[in-house]
């Protein structure tokens, strides 16, 4: 029997501002950091996850894990894999942590960091990568691990179990498919907008020659700014290779509107975060506004009620879940 | 010149669970709790503001509280008045801290608390309560409190100037008036889901003795006990006073408009978060099909951001700002 007999966190930050790694429009110094779960069993097991965050408040988050802690030390991974979404339920839905979320905040991070590591124990138990341990598992069994509460009105289990019962067929051809192939990515490696126009230039031509057919740029400084970045990003990725671009939410409702009529000449394939990330309504007209260029969000969406509604709206084309985010795989599982 | 020369944080907790005060259908047995801010001003002056919680996870907002300090210490009362919406910015925008939200969760509690505790400064620096400085104030001045931020799609600040003129119409009636009669208020005092239905009915009696027009009662358990503990009170006030009711969050979004069916012969004012706090387009739907039982809602709603999507989707009838939840009295001021 697998029981959990410690929950250890870790407060990791690397100074990833002295280089401007990773700045954008609304985060112009972030130091890439993360509340790290080590979870350790009483046979020799451990599972590991995190959640992400860019430095100051990371504490706040750590101090969360720990608040969350005394619902996962003492459970077996045998009632957790049981019903996982029960197990999930019980941290999310304790009434007095709740409280300071709902389902948001630093307590709904947390709640991410702990239950990746769940998932890492349980599929280190089952000798499986996750994706593949949740590619293999039953329907019935995989919508067993989800929590559906507040998105009944929009998906019940049993149709949940009907889409994945359909989405079996062709499954074992996908899968080669994912291994011969792999799995396609974008960098934004080279559009940290922190970074010097030279630089931009050189990493997007390095990103280019290790076959990356699509970059992503940081938007939402000054406009003109903005267009010369874009055109010589444009300029070293030619005409085909896919091109988005990323506002990290720092433009009002009606100014996406405005400043994508003002970067389209670049083709642009998505823009990404246009406004707060709590914006449905918002989000739902600026979609309207500027096709064919796509609304992609998410990496910010709180849980899986906003997606709902984001869906239920019409408001993204793009949906970016994170899974550090919503709380863990489970909730991210919802609108795969 | 003021300047704040401490912020200090403390961990209020009450056992209010042993006997079930404040007990409803989602919170069964909340210990009321308070992160409690303190400031200290060189010339020794001090300024005092919470956050409420229902006990574990109060923690984390303390620790919030701690994140954010920095940005409070040091500054003067003479800068932070001459521009509070600039202070409020500093402290809500700070874009790492901000990852943690943004603007929800244990950082906008904790940025409530620590907001609060400075109009209590200023306040008390005038010498006025801090609602008479808030009404003593000119349109311009107090517009310059607030943050307009992602909501300049619904509200500017010179149409929030041209409102507040407006208001000024009749102002020192109404505040003749208020000072005669008090603020209209109900007691939710009976109508604890905990509470036995004997202690419920002695309880309601006596707050009717004692001049309350108005008594909510939590719902949202199994809806035949709903049923009777609603019998019991409309027994006890009389068909006249009013009677609202209050799920706080238990439902899914189809549920209230079936159960405000099977309530409807205890003539019910308002129901009370019918469901998730996220939910707009959800409690939009609702409030279209209880008609006319008034949809209630705001105690866990996060930001200004939601509100105004509440008010434009036509979600709510009655607008229930939390100081304590939203970031302090500024972003409440938005949608007073």
């Amino acid at each position: 029997m697998t029981t959990i007999r410690s929950l250890g966190v870790y407060d990791v930050r690397f100074p990833t501002s002295r280089q401007l790694d990773g700045s954008d429009a609304m985060n112009a110094a972030p130091d890439c950091s993360a509340a790290y779960v080590l979870l350790r069993t009483d046979d020799g097991r451990h599972g590991s996850g995190l959640t992400f965050t860019i430095g100051r408040g990371n504490e706040g988050v750590v101090a969360a894990v720990r608040s969350l802690a005394r619902f996962v030390v003492g459970r077996t991974l045998a009632e957790i894999s049981e019903y996982m979404g029960g197990f999930w339920r019980s941290l999310a839905g304790d009434s007095q942590l709740r409280w300071i979320g709902p389902e948001k905040g630093a307590i709904h991070l947390a709640l991410a960091a702990i239950i990746n590591s769940v998932w890492d124990l349980w599929a280190k138990a089952e000798g499986k990568p996750v994706w593949q341990m949740l590619a293999d598992m039953e329907p019935e069994r995989l919508v067993r691990c989800l929590d559906f509460r507040f998105v009944m009105d929009a998906l019940t289990p049993a149709e949940a179990i009907a889409i994945l019962r359909k989405g079996r067929e062709g499954r074992s051809l996908r899968e080669a498919g994912l291994r011969e192939r792999g799995y396609p990515a974008y960098t934004t490696g080279s559009g940290w907008l922190g970074y010097s126009e030279e630089k931009m230039r050189r990493l997007a031509t390095e990103a280019v020659a290790q076959g990356f057919s699509a970059i992503k740029q940081k938007v939402g400084g000054n406009i003109a700014e903005d267009q010369r970045r874009e055109s010589i990003l444009r300029d070293a990725i030619g005409p085909d290779r896919l091109l988005m671009m990323d506002a990290n939410q720092v433009w009002e409702v009606d100014e996406p509107i405005a400043s994508m009529r003002q970067l389209a000449e670049f083709n642009p394939y998505w823009i990404e975060e246009p406004t707060s990330p709590d914006e449905i309504l918002g989000c739902a007209r600026i979609r309207e506004a500027i096709r064919p260029i796509l609304v992609a969000t998410g990496e910010h969406c709180q849980n899986r009620i906003m997606f709902k509604q984001m869906l239920q709206a019409g408001a993204i084309d793009v949906c970016q879940l994170d899974v550090a985010r919503l709380g863990g795989l489970n909730e991210a599982s919802l609108w795969c």
